[in-house]
């Protein structure tokens, strides 16, 4: 019955890819500990990560070198042993750019290692009175514009990611609907590809209010909550559902879709064909509708929607009483469908965001009295209201965030030289 | 600058405590690899967990030791070396207790680390007749008899779980709201723990139909799926969201509350004081409402639950109309709120639980007409819907193995003397 046992030898190049993978994974995890942690000297992020010391040195070299972290001050909170510098991440140098495509506008926006903001720009755009292919020439010019300023700014993209409210398949780089754009089984990914012509930089797409997610629990206001949903008013109202530190994405990545929850069988007509679905009472038309009579130049999609939102903001400052009955009313409505998330995924912070995020301070009490009324838990199960603190930001930076997260994953991907960075 | 470095070492007593505590981390890891993948033979134990032979030999034996696991056939598959012995769960010896609280029955359950179900009874009950410490004596002797039997059986109870269709503090052991049983703020733990008079054997509480996706995603129809949501239809409706292969419990514990979802402001009344709350129309007496009249003895509490929807599936299936069409409604009301999870959850399958398993078939073309045309993605994301096959006792199977945690986690407080297991 016993016959003799084979020789079994890892054959040498599966050793050295091994090698290669585990060097690669632990410059992940130093460059992770940086940006989760925050600046720390040699010796902490040796205990933090787990590594032995002289690794440590040797894949913080190896970082230096890629230009992806620095020395930085020297480090006085050890009392014992000779003080080291302090390990931070580069600023500039490698950065992801998200772009947004929404409603009434576009945004391009590139966020370096430290999520600070590098180049930002907004263009007003009526995106549905225009067929998808022309949006997309008017995305790429400003990302083309973004490209050059950056490259001014001796900073490489790593990535782009395209935020879209609708569903994204992002496997495909394909949108399946978004109907508040009027788009429909539309390939953005390849469109912006072959517009920049850049076969460097890999572009993928994404759901906004699940980008908007991810930027919230990565560095907005409440960031780092583990239970965090994210709710975002434009035309229509989606959310992202960040759980146990982590994006609900779903089965198929389509998680987050709650506009169409039908409130009311004899509501407003939407348009996606039903009645009394969520967004027709809170996405803005709706506001608008409360809050201002036919022909009030705030309705006019063509003008900048920050501009038209900054003078119905100054309308409620100074006290208007249709304004402030207007925004009462979105509380409350915007309460009823909260209470549905709430119920159902208990997050210990709510972040409403988009042009919710302005009115917060208009809409948090009625909004908080129908959560507690609606919410079977007691104190509508301790939830907190916030509002986003990155404004109409929030999906652009959630894309920047996922576009990064690609050196994140592999630092080797950047090779540098000393003036300027390549991504391999 | 220098200072001379202290030296460090780590005391004997820190070290005799982080052995112990990784001999039970491997021993917990040993188990669940044999929990979900089956049996194995050590070598395949060793490759999966990462261990190496000589310590899976050494864990396997205390395993074997302690009755959790045992020597089962001798292994064939592998063609070289010399056969060893495939390595299994003991059946029988530990079990969890899972115990449900529902409106109209209790239910009692026992399981091992195989599933197998060791012990189950039900007993029907109008529970919002009683005050909820009289229900709590007679779940307490059912549980007594439950003991009994097991004892009998020469199986220890690691644990109980108790299962209420409400908000549940686990932490606390209170059940916070539970409207369909009338309880409120109740101490269910205590009151059980009180009865039975046994501190050895732990008792937590936890909500129905998280329970129920637990116990779907570890051993129901679509086990294993780690996008999944299951939807249990009672006197209420509930649901757990099981995502990335873990529940989604939110912050407090209270997520997956989906039966207060207002889809209609003009609909019937509900128990919580508002109308057109989606259970209205879902819940067991929305059923009933539609498919008996009055008088009809079906509408009796006091009726054993599962004889009264024999009865009406039996209707069904000799093709009574009125019960074929209220069935078709019902299918296209559950379709509604369905529709909301999965724009919400994206899972890969929805499990349709409680009293809705048994009229699948009848609901089904309708509720997925229905979700077809709610959810926002293309063919309902790709959603499958399946039919429960634990029935009415997937709560307290869940409840069970909850209980069963304890020792997979931590497999030495099981001490095995040869006839009767004791738990330290």
């Amino acid at each position: 019955m016993t016959s003799p046992r084979p020789l079994r030898r890892t054959p040498t190049y599966r050793r050295r890819a091994d090698q290669t993978t585990m060097r690669r994974t632990n410059l992940s995890l130093v460059l992770r500990h940086l940006r989760e942690g925050g600046p720390a000297p040699r010796a902490r992020i040796a205990t933090g990560t787990g590594l032995n010391k002289a690794t440590v040195s040797s894949l913080v070299a190896e970082l230096i070198r890629r230009g992806l972290v620095t020395d930085g001050a020297v480090d006085r909170s050890g009392a014992v042993g000779r003080p080291g510098r302090v390990v931070e991440l580069a600023g500039r140098g490698i950065c992801g750019v998200g772009v947004e495509v929404n409603v009434d506008y576009l945004c391009v926006l590139a966020i370096d290692l430290r999520d600070d903001v590098l180049y930002e720009r907004r263009r007003a755009l009526d995106v549905t009175a225009l067929p998808a292919d022309l949006v997309l020439d008017e995305v790429a010019s400003l990302v083309a514009d973004a490209y050059a300023e950056l490259a001014r700014l001796d900073a490489v993209p790593a990535g782009v990611t395209v935020a879209v409210p609708g569903t994204v398949d992002a496997e495909a780089g394909t949108v399946g609907v978004a109907a508040n754009l009027r788009w429909r089984d539309y390939g953005v990914v390849h469109a912006l590809v072959e517009r920049l012509g850049r076969a460097d930089v890999p572009v993928s797409a994404g759901n906004d209010a699940n980008l908007s997610a991810l930027a919230e629990h990565a560095m907005g206001a409440a960031a780092g909550t583990a239970e965090l949903v994210c709710l975002v008013g434009s035309a229509g109202v989606g959310c992202g559902v960040v759980s146990g530190g982590r994006l609900l994405r779903g089965d198929t990545g389509f998680a987050g879709e709650i506009g169409h929850t039908p409130l009311d069988p004899h509501g407003r007509p939407c348009g996606c064909g039903r009645r009394g679905c969520w967004e027709t009472t809170v996405g803005l038309r709706g506001l608008l509708r409360l809050a201002t009579g036919p022909g009030d130049p705030l309705r006019d999609p063509a003008l900048d929607l920050a501009a038209r939102l900054a003078t119905l903001l100054e309308r409620a400052e100074s006290g208007d009483r249709r304004t402030l009955d207007a925004l009462a009313q979105l509380g409350t409505a915007v309460g009823v469908g909260a209470g549905i998330l709430v119920n159902l995924v208990n997050p210990r912070v709510l972040v409403v965001g988009g042009y919710f995020a302005a009115f917060t301070p208009y809409l948090h009490d009625a909004l908080m009295a129908e959560l507690r009324s609606r919410v079977v838990a007691p104190d509508a199960a301790g939830c907190r209201v916030v509002a986003s603190t990155l404004g109409f930001t929030a999906a652009a930076r959630g894309g920047a965030h996922v576009a990064l997260e690609r050196v994140l994953h592999d630092p080797s991907l950047v090779s540098r030289t000393r003036s300027a960075e390549v991504l391999a």
